[in-house]
């Protein structure tokens, strides 16, 4: 059973390995809100995951620890277990889907599990978990689903009453519940006043739907880039736990997560991951009654692929004025080039990429499709060579915003 | 003239306003090592030099405070005075170059500064700032050659010394010099054994020239993507300091600095401007004998303007061989996209742009460039598609890496 004993206990044990990380007053990420950023993408592993598997991990029987551990997860928890036992002298095999990214599996490995590759998703990857501990005895550490592994997460709860006495809110991304579960039973324990708000991927929102609908509910399929909360079935346990102290789950576009993880990185100069910035994300485009209030936002993660990363800033760029990807139609005659040129460096813009296009069917014998991607400092600036570019006789085909 | 007394008072007026920034152990950026992090990329605007203009200006006379100041920064010293001036309730006018970057001035002008934009390089802006200076009777607020401003940055050090007791090294980004010298002074006066170790961008090597030649040399001209540190003029008050203080200086190339910041990124979830990554750099790039030592590399800023940084993340993606661009040369006829893709795929690589090429004069006319962007795991997955390409006849024209 979780109970306060447990959290305060979880504590304790976590000061051999877990770091007290960060809380960081915000004021640049939203002028209307008072928001702090609790910054577990600092603690050691690069996520969250660590204080549930570590506490959960140290609490086994002798018996239990020499059968070993198995566990199955895609990326954060496989590290976390990873450390935990490596730092408890426990042999632990991790199941990862063989889709799991090259570099969450190395780290895995560096941090002295032993990896098995499943073909195929999560699913896969759960079942083989299942047989390996059928076939040895090994004991299964749950991501989520564990009175153990809740009362882990919960310690952030007591650390953030510590660092921030006068706390108003506490927005938590849930992908199976783990946290928001230890997060809410810790602080409405203690101060219950603290409003406390899960938030949810669109494309991933099973404890959302399940909130909504009083009832535990399975998603057949999840869609979303932010894979640490990609979960289609919601805790049992922790579906109890936030029905009772959640105040309320809202749910993120990919679009907003990526313009949250944008400005984590211009403001903050902190790396989110997607799970790690949809509390950002819910605080920036106003999904929450939180004007006003000091409210502490849990980066719960930084383990983001960094080719997802760069096309997310590209995206970022893009929506905010910083880039534009511009098809003009030229007349093929010499010179042409040279003023669209002269027109966006008068404006300020830089020019980062340049082609030709003469095939395409839809243009004129006589002329062709100049692309022309520009760096710029922001929506006006667009408007200024925009309107340039019309008045000079330049029609702009296609704009990629 | 600087003494401990002052550093010690720099740190209790700094209560007011600036962050005990964390330190963060990072096993991960490099094994050999024992490094550790001081987070001022994580400081209240982004780098350190808020410390060292909020001390000097709090220790401004009524006279003077009421005459207003005056600063010149394209960055970091411009915010930092910017926020200093407006908790004291101060005007603050800040000279700078209308090339800065628009994100920077935008933030200086909201932390609530005057910004005159001065039109041409650093030293017009100063030019501007000495004339201002002149007309109004208002106080310059030097960014590094003033004991004020050296005691505040000193402050690090003490940090550093309460927060890791048994340090052994300390590695310091060095432009004008007051970062170091605040740190040096402090430290070695109370820790004498402690190295203190100074990086410059090769392309900025003003203090590394100077302390080689044992005098104080100016450089013509600087070039390096890490603009915090780009300085010609090394401090006066700085050389002395450096000189008595520091055990070494080195240098590092734009693409060490580059790698830096992308491990940054990817193993420790910071952001980091150039000036920043430089003693990273140095320690990845084994520029120091600091083997098996602690060794605490300060993180200075994290200001890097997000178009930069997507540079940056690029060019560290097809140096660690997680991107590739190919340009392969197909006979023109139906299905050898299709191969090329097959093949592609098979290796578990992620096409992210293709184009043809049919008009370059290189080529034979029954003939055309395909050119393809991939997303790859590592260079050895580089190397198997490199092989089968070649073995199924195609010929690789180059390779952008």
């Amino acid at each position: 059973m979780l109970t306060l004993d447990k959290v305060y206990h979880a504590a304790y044990i976590l000061r051999e390995c877990a770091r007290k990380t960060d809380l960081i007053a915000a004021p640049l990420l939203s002028e209307e809100h008072n928001l702090y950023l609790k910054t577990e993408n600092l603690q050691v592993t690069g996520s969250f995951k660590l204080r549930g598997a570590y506490y959960k991990i140290s609490q086994l029987s002798e018996d239990e620890k020499s059968r070993g551990i198995v566990a199955c997860s895609a990326g954060n928890h496989a590290q976390g277990v990873a450390m935990a036992a490596s730092r408890k002298g426990i042999p632990a095999t991790i199941c990862m889907p063989d889709s799991a990214p090259v570099m969450k599996v190395e780290s895995t490995r560096r941090l002295g599990a032993n990896v098995e590759l499943v073909k195929g998703a999560y699913d896969d990857a759960h079942d083989r978990a299942v047989q390996l501990v059928d076939e040895t005895g090994a004991t299964f550490i749950h991501p989520y689903d564990d009175d153990c592994v809740i009362a882990g997460q919960a310690t952030i709860g007591l650390e953030i009453l510590d660092q921030l006495e006068d706390v108003e809110a506490i927005v938590v991304p849930i992908g199976g519940g783990g946290l928001i579960s230890g997060i809410s039973f810790a602080v409405k324990s203690l101060k219950p006043d603290v409003k406390i708000y899960g938030v949810q991927a669109a494309g991933a929102a099973s404890m959302y739907n399940s909130f909504r609908a009083k009832e535990r509910r399975v998603l057949d399929s999840v869609s979303t880039f932010a894979d640490g909360i990609a979960v289609k079935n919601p805790g049992e346990n922790t579906y109890e736990i936030i029905s009772r102290y959640v105040d309320d789950i809202v749910c993120v576009s990919e679009d907003e997560i990526a313009a949250a993880i944008l400005a984590l990185i211009e403001r903050q100069k902190l790396i989110a991951e997607g799970a790690g910035a949809v509390p950002v994300a819910a605080a920036m485009f106003h999904k929450l009654p939180i004007e006003g209030r000091k409210t502490v936002c849990i980066v719960s993660g930084g383990n983001i692929d960094v080719n997802i990363l760069s096309r997310v800033i590209t995206r970022g760029l893009i929506m905010t004025g910083r880039n534009i990807n511009l098809t003009i139609e030229l007349v093929d005659k010499p010179g042409q080039l040279q003023q669209v040129s002269e027109i966006v460096a008068s404006c300020g813009a830089n020019v980062v990429a340049v082609s030709y296009d003469h095939g395409d069917t839809n243009m004129a014998i006589n002329s062709c499709f100049l692309k022309i991607a520009l760096e710029t400092l922001n929506s006006s600036q667009i408007d200024v060579i925009r309107q340039k570019l019309t008045e000079a006789g330049f029609r702009i085909v296609t704009e990629r915003v």
